[in-house]
């Protein structure tokens, strides 16, 4: 996990302490076992000996696995969504916004950070009650920051078409990824992005105008 | 399920026997297990519940949770491509071609088998060894088919962009949607159909063209 300029659930504007630092290695490599026995596979006596803390440690951080599974989810979540309003502020043409947003997911989560995106995607709906609720509210967030800018150029360019199955076949597109991608065969970021770029933009730009 | 014109694992040609409809029952019932709880969380006692067979019944079918998982899988993707074959002979137009592939997807997995999908996209990498062999031999037989369709499709238009992104970003429209379709806001299959065959063949068209 590269953490970026946030650390897990701490607002981002506080410089990071110890416990930050620790808390961020810790998710690291709890990641890693995610990734490689999957949620339901993984246990806390794996999480413990990667993470190299006693059980009674990891307890002390999180209180079950499916905390620990949050506070990954609210990280990732929560840094992708500054990273995108930092570049974003210095995009005005509606279409080169969209862009940005591709672009920044393909880098963040393929070139940075591979294993959480197949965490992540995988693990979508196993958090439930409160846990889950603060995950789905971070993922919304998400996924509107990325419909407005779909709506701003449908506005734009006078375009018809359902912005709902849009934005989510865009979504489709670049988080499938986890299921094929290989780095050796296929495009780095930026070749995806330009390609899922197009495709995404050349559609919805031919849908019928409004007369 | 809906069984369609074949039973799992059986030639489509031959007349199902008491046994095949037996077996394809047991199959409805654990695809729809398997939604509810997952993969990893349903048990063999789950599924001899639900299908009304003892322990040792289930056992007669199915040496394991993974042949019944690998069945399962078999059955869907060997109708799903199938049907697709049978709808293909009466269309030449190699955009019609594409098109027919993306609503023959919708029709099959969103509209008549819509747990399945859930089950199929979600436990996608869980089989190994000769179950999974026989699994990804049947899916890259599904993709290949889809890969043909494009290629034809970007040769006579003389189109450049690279297939296998396309293809895929096009499985990731397609796949992605049991994570967020929901019945009674979204459009059915033929919707769907229509506006990701939209997004994705303009996408594809609008790629530059060789001098």
């Amino acid at each position: 996990m590269n953490s970026g300029p946030a650390t897990p659930g701490i607002p981002s504007s506080r410089t990071p302490t110890r416990f930050d630092r620790r808390l961020s290695k810790i998710l690291d490599h709890a990641t890693a076992v995610f990734y490689e026995k999957g949620y339901e596979g993984a246990s806390m006596r794996d999480l413990s000996r990667v993470t190299g803390l006693s059980l009674a440690g990891l307890y002390y951080y999180f209180e079950s696995k499916e905390e620990l599974l949050c506070m990954i989810q609210k990280h990732y979540f929560t840094v992708v969504v500054e990273r995108l309003q930092g570049r974003l502020k210095d995009v005005s043409d509606p279409e080169a916004r969209v862009r940005t947003f591709v672009l920044n997911h393909f880098e963040y989560f393929l070139a940075e950070n591979y294993k959480a995106t197949k965490v992540l995607s995988k693990e979508d709906d196993v958090l439930a009650g409160d846990l889950g609720a603060e995950v789905t509210a971070l993922k919304r967030q998400y996924y509107r920051s990325c419909s407005a800018l779909v709506e701003t150029l449908k506005k734009e360019k006078g375009l018809e078409f359902n912005t709902r199955v849009a934005v989510l076949s865009l979504f489709g597109m670049m988080n499938w990824i986890y299921t094929w991608y290989k780095p050796h065969v296929d495009p780095g970021a930026e070749g995806l992005a330009r390609q899922v770029g197009d495709i995404f933009l050349s559609g919805i730009k031919s849908s019928v105008k409004r007369p």
